[in-house]
């Protein structure tokens, strides 16, 4: 009697915070007091080779169960599949969330409804590498282009970017990649660091953590900016004495301003070299971004964490908005719509320069930057990818930078898994932590 | 003793779904089996008048639950608050919900997370109406501009509209209005019928749905299109045969064509002399809807429905994108930031046609247009409210269409209220409706 093919037997969904809002870690303009959490998904399977696949939506805190609830509409598109034939072709599984006919009216392709199937299509890639016994980058830096091809969703995308343009890129990707992945296992792909620039921090903080980012050979740090304009022309100054002319100094405003007063702002800030100003205004403003690009040069424009699907970065690359483009791992609908961003941004020449921190994000997006210098673009070049040193103790493989460079993952898989104790600790309401926290709160006098 | 300030003291969310795929009402070349649902909320009060608001997200079916856990995740921000603090100024509730630091990170402004703020909003709108006696057009109409103009959020709106502007915009709508009200209530605000030309319907129904059309004095209908091109040829012939010439035959595409085949398609049916396109390739495209318009003039652009905040019309009004613009009552942040849209609109003097049908969104816009009629744009050039005819039954206060126009609501609220038993019975899974189903699906044999 022939086998039964293997299926997918297990969805289950977890609501995991952590109380990052207790220090002044990941304070911004925008986002005074997260609680970085992940409405996280592990598939696992009849196959008897222990492999899960694990993917999850990064948010900030309220509303992470909103997110679960997401990613659980999404569980008879998965649960019961064949493992095979998923692992062999997550584009097709890729359209059929994003066109699901009714699920679809709830963005489309935008909002937590996308970044639940991005946490599905990240979690069966993840299960994918892991059978390949292959690191994300690895696997897809390996995979025949026009298979890569396939797994992308060109619609409303060929104005831009046509499926043979694609597979020229992906081929002329190919030219030399044998040497940059010898490189890459040598050097490492470059990093930036944001953790001295959290607006929570004092002047002695920044000042401290910025030299200590100069020590640690990173040569790009960032700045949040925003807030009060005083404030922001006085830790930029800090921050450039502290770390000498010759480091790059990033800022980001996390869409505060109004096209004109990012203008005048940015200016304003112009004295002190920043490298980019990130988030300058709306993630929808495409015309804004590419007004204020041609008014701040040669301060380069730089977004995408909020840009919610290829449509949006098609625009900025089209629109000239932006100078470096800034994707992110969770945030759009997986690695086959990273894939076209990948692509698109080859297409159009502009560096990728990925958002990470958060829960695992750093973990996620080396994965899509390695696959990316030894497969596609070819370089390095103004490329970095920004790291934020918190929550890495939670993950299994986690994100590990020396000398200012991400090391290469070679654990099979897509980096996704968080430590059992982590996940069991830190499920909200009724992990230990937060258990003990509300008995806590309950007993406080009032 | 002074007495207390009555409070809101209930907030009740509902999962309410209709089997609209049972019939192929609904159906378009994205959208085949629509189950037409709302996220419904009910605000109550202490104030012991007995008034409640109402509000709802319109969703498609699956997911419906998704939208009402967003809904529920406002709660604090409403429940306990003030009635009359919150009613005299729901701007502030406004900002209060778009910024709220944590749930931010899940649009930021988008996506189920923006319609569920809109669905609170306009439950407090609804609220605020009834306690102030009158519908809601009416009470926008009467309101101090400058009150109206502190019910919008300007953020990243600046570049194209200011404070100011939207001040004198509505003070120049001021002049005249009592003599745009009396010929309102005379003779109702334009509307046209999607009714005839859903993709499911046969020709035979098309033609014999279309001359009822015209006989029932609607100056427009329209048509979906975008499935197979054959088929849209066929049925746009059938359509302006059934019509005559001197009747606009709307096409909408739903999304469905990229730009280049958006242009062939459309220049494919400029024969049958269509008013506008609607929808011809993504939502979120903003220059791939003004590449669009400049090469299918006359044919007009339409789009919106899916437009997910203020940004992004004020992208497609900057760009010269589109000829006609339609916001939808629940997809953007409620009444407060269509304030801004139809101020935008104004500015730029582009015409609006509010998308309706679904579930209650006829009961809504209908109030949006009869203000921006009275006491902002004064005209109804142009200008014409979507009508489909079903579902409103199900309403207490339901949209009324005569001689191809809408009827004047004079009850007070936003005619957001769903007939109790409509509610019950139709509240999923365990609803009466719902439950029964469930029963004879399990009897069927397999």
């Amino acid at each position: 009697m022939p086998t039964a093919p293997a299926r997918v037997t297990g969805f289950t969904t977890h609501d995991i915070r952590f109380p990052t809002s207790e220090e002044s870690t990941g304070s911004d303009a925008m986002n005074p007091d997260p609680d970085y959490s992940a409405a996280y998904l592990v598939l696992s399977t009849d196959a008897g080779d222990g492999a899960e696949g694990h993917g999850f939506a990064f948010t900030i805190g309220r509303g992470n169960d909103v997110q679960v609830a997401a990613i659980e509409a999404l569980r008879d598109h998965v649960l019961g599949r064949p493992v095979e034939e998923l692992c062999a072709d997550p584009g097709t599984l890729a359209r059929a969330l994003a066109d699901d006919s009714q699920l679809r009216w709830l963005g489309p392709e935008k909002g937590v409804m996308h970044m639940a199937v991005g946490a599905v299509l990240n979690a069966v890639w993840d299960l994918a590498a892991k059978r390949a016994g292959k690191p994300l980058w690895k696997l897809l830096a390996d995979a025949d282009p026009a298979w890569l091809v396939s797994q992308v969703d060109f619609r409303h995308l060929t104005d831009a970017l046509t499926p043979a343009r694609a597979l020229e890129l992906l081929r002329r990707g190919r030219h030399g990649s044998a040497e940059r992945e010898a490189a890459l296992r040598e050097r490492g792909y470059p990093a930036y660091t944001t953790s001295p620039g959290w607006l929570g921090h004092s002047d002695a903080r920044l000042t401290r953590l910025a030299r200590q980012a100069v020590a640690d050979g990173f040569g790009q740090i960032k700045l949040k900016v925003g807030a009060d304009p005083a404030d922001d022309v006085r830790r930029c100054r800090v921050a450039r004495a502290a770390v000498g002319p010759d480091i790059r100094l990033a800022l980001d405003a996390n869409q505060r301003w109004d096209v004109a007063e990012a203008i005048v702002r940015t200016r304003e800030l112009a004295e002190f070299d920043p490298y980019w100003i990130e988030e300058p205004t709306s993630p929808d403003d495409v015309l804004g971004h590419a007004a204020i690009r041609a008014a701040v040069a040669p301060v380069r424009v730089a977004t995408g964490e909020h840009a919610h699907n290829r449509v949006v970065f098609k625009q900025l690359l089209k629109a000239g908005a932006i100078d470096v483009l800034q994707l992110d791992a969770v945030r759009v609908g997986g690695v086959n719509e990273n894939l076209a961003i990948l692509l698109l941004a080859a297409e159009f020449d502009v560096p990728v320069c990925p958002h990470a921190g958060g829960v695992g994000l750093c973990e996620l997006v080396r994965h899509l930057s390695m696959f990316d210098y030894v497969a596609l673009s070819g370089t390095t070049r103004d490329r970095t990818i920004e790291y934020v040193d918190h929550l890495h103790e939670h993950f299994l493989d986690p994100a590990v930078v020396r000398d200012g460079h991400y090391t290469v993952p070679t654990a099979p898989g897509f980096s996704a898994a968080m430590v059992p104790e982590s996940i069991a600790r830190h499920t909200y309401p009724h992990g230990a932590y937060w258990a003990a926290r509300t008995a806590a709160d309950e007993e406080a006098p009032a």
